[in-house]
């Protein structure tokens, strides 16, 4: 709040309003560092997950022309538009395959990393179905060519523990609003001694890796957001896991022809992602949002765009499937009531829908 | 307020809470048109003036390959370093003189409109000097020769009336916090039919424009921002006018060897910019902040880089005027008793540093 009113001073002016929001930002930049074991200046600042995602891609391509670039085929799309651009500018994009479980497998990845790879982008957890991905074995893999490891962690950030010096990441994003913090801002871990050309030019702030006036209020309330996930993390993570165990086993025990789809273990505490087939998903989420409930079908991101799920076709899944699909994600302010709720409207809105379903003669409602 | 708190919903997202932000952000970007005579369709938001321009420059390059762009010399380092990096992808770059009060001649400007020429961007207000440019000029012509017209508004809104369909804008610049709305937010009108090639790619967010995840309370709040500036327009540019006259003229008459840089009738109603003979502009900006009052030499985007500004450079100032100057930029929260305490502090130290001075035997202190 400080920051929004009284504080308003420009990071880079030397009077002490200046100062003090210098030294604002430059705590801020300490507990993101925190959070992920990096060095304080290791972190940098952007506005947000797709910003951070375009600024590594973009970043290291320009570095290495033509090089090849080797990603998933379930990234969200913040890596995989940037990727397309690249592909028209001349550079190789390779993208991976995955499982039924929406997980790469690292010996396809092997196979694929030429001597002129100059980077792997893998996201670390799904946004869509929840899967997290092998990213130790990935960025060892890496690391033992020499190539650049990526990882897109704004889903996993404050669900999963990451340590970069550990997991061996030599860029990392992530977002604040994902762990709580405000929207429109987020930021890129760089590996020290790793240099990237910057996307945005100017004034040259961000040691000139990405000019602009700070967004002073957002970066303190990012920092914030990344000390209290971090001092929370284990109860927010356990109390997440058991509601969501909680809540998909009794979907699943309850409501007939539903499957639970990303990776039955290796998946993001909070997420839940289920395919109710004769449904119409978008149907679904008006009859729940009307019922209190807010959900999505896949990515909130590309929902105006109303296509269908890339991350769900990458899975195999067919048009009835990906049709059907719905995602529960929950936040640590919700309760063991509100999943009794959810269930409950759920069996009725879902019952609602087939009852009127082309598909309904086809199952066994 | 309720926009970091209870309104947390995604744009993106089709459930109530996500139609509600969504909702807020096109209210504001009418609030935002309505300032500049603008449709709303023609408001993109960005993170801020630096992405603004960026987009702009970019955005319309990228559109017609190695053709020549049009600048000035005194542009804000967001438009500089975006056309040096053009320049080195093959792009012709010119970069117009101006005079000693800093104002671009629109006759150079006429004959350098080659068929070739696919963009020129002329700042509106520069952000040190203060001079006003005389972009109805440059606009006309850039129209009558079908060249698209940019310009960096982020000075001049809220401080010069601007209607950019009366002006033939085709693109301009404007940022949040130059109007007391929040840091990292900023938007760049672009007129309708004009296409551009975004800058930052992923879920398609602003018609795919600029990806990314609205920031949702920073936009709420520029809205805002804006719609204060247009309905307290007049009484705040009166305001500033008075207190920057009488404080500019009571300097000029108390302290000796002092000039006033930039266009003495067309310029920005806030900025007094001045050279002080015989001082070193750091040292000056030091003892002014030990007296409480905040001041810069230039520009305080760069002030980290301690570079020579090349403001005053294209002006054709010397060594030693470029050191002894000093910017004094005022709000609409200043008032008259703040002007007279600041020429008594100013006096004080610029007293002080020339008692001290190397010049000292060569002004008539």
């Amino acid at each position: 709040m400080p920051f929004l009113k009284e504080e308003y001073g420009n990071p880079s002016s030397i009077h002490r309003y200046g100062r003090r929001a210098h030294k604002a930002i430059e705590q801020s930049r300490k507990q993101i560092a925190d959070l992920i074991n990096a060095d304080s200046s290791e972190i940098l600042f952007t506005s947000g997950g797709t910003e951070s995602n375009n600024t590594a891609l973009f970043g290291i391509a320009k570095k290495y022309p033509q090089s090849r670039i080797i990603t998933s085929s379930i990234e969200h799309e913040a890596i995989l538009e940037p990727c397309k651009k690249l592909e028209k500018e001349g550079y190789e994009v390779i993208y991976l395959p995955v499982n039924n479980h929406g997980v790469v497998d690292p010996l396809i990845l092997k196979k694929n990393l030429t001597k002129n790879t100059s980077l792997v982008s893998i996201m670390f957890g799904n946004n869509e179905v929840g899967t997290v991905e092998p990213i130790n074995e990935i960025a060892k893999l890496c690391k033992g060519k020499n190539i650049i490891f990526h990882t897109d962690a704004v889903q996993a950030i404050g669900k999963i523990p990451i340590n970069v010096n550990e997991l061996k990441i030599d860029l990392l994003s992530i977002s604040s609003h994902k762990i709580h913090g405000p929207k429109g801002i987020g930021a890129l871990y760089i590996r020290k001694g790793l240099i990237i050309d910057p996307v945005i030019l100017g004034g040259g702030q961000e040691n000139g890796l990405r000019s602009g006036t700070e967004n002073v209020a957002n970066i303190v309330g990012f920092g914030k957001a990344c000390e209290l996930s971090r001092l929370h993390f284990l109860e927010n993570v356990s109390k997440l896991k058991q509601l969501r165990d909680y809540l998909s086993k009794k979907i699943l025990l309850e409501i007939p022809e539903v499957t639970l789809n990303g990776h039955p273990g290796a998946r993001l505490p909070n997420n839940i992602h289920l395919t109710l087939l004769g449904v119409n998903g978008e149907d679904l989420l008006i009859k729940l949002d009307e019922n209190g409930i807010a959900a999505s079908t896949g990515s909130a991101c590309s929902v105006q765009i109303q296509k269908e799920s890339h991350v769900l076709q990458a899975m195999g899944f067919s048009h009835e499937q990906i049709t059907g699909s719905l995602r529960l994600t929950l936040g640590i302010s919700n309760n063991l009531e509100e999943m009794n709720k959810t269930v409950e409207i759920l069996k009725k809105v879902v019952g609602e829908l087939r009852l009127v379903s082309p598909f309904k003669e086809k199952y066994s409602f």
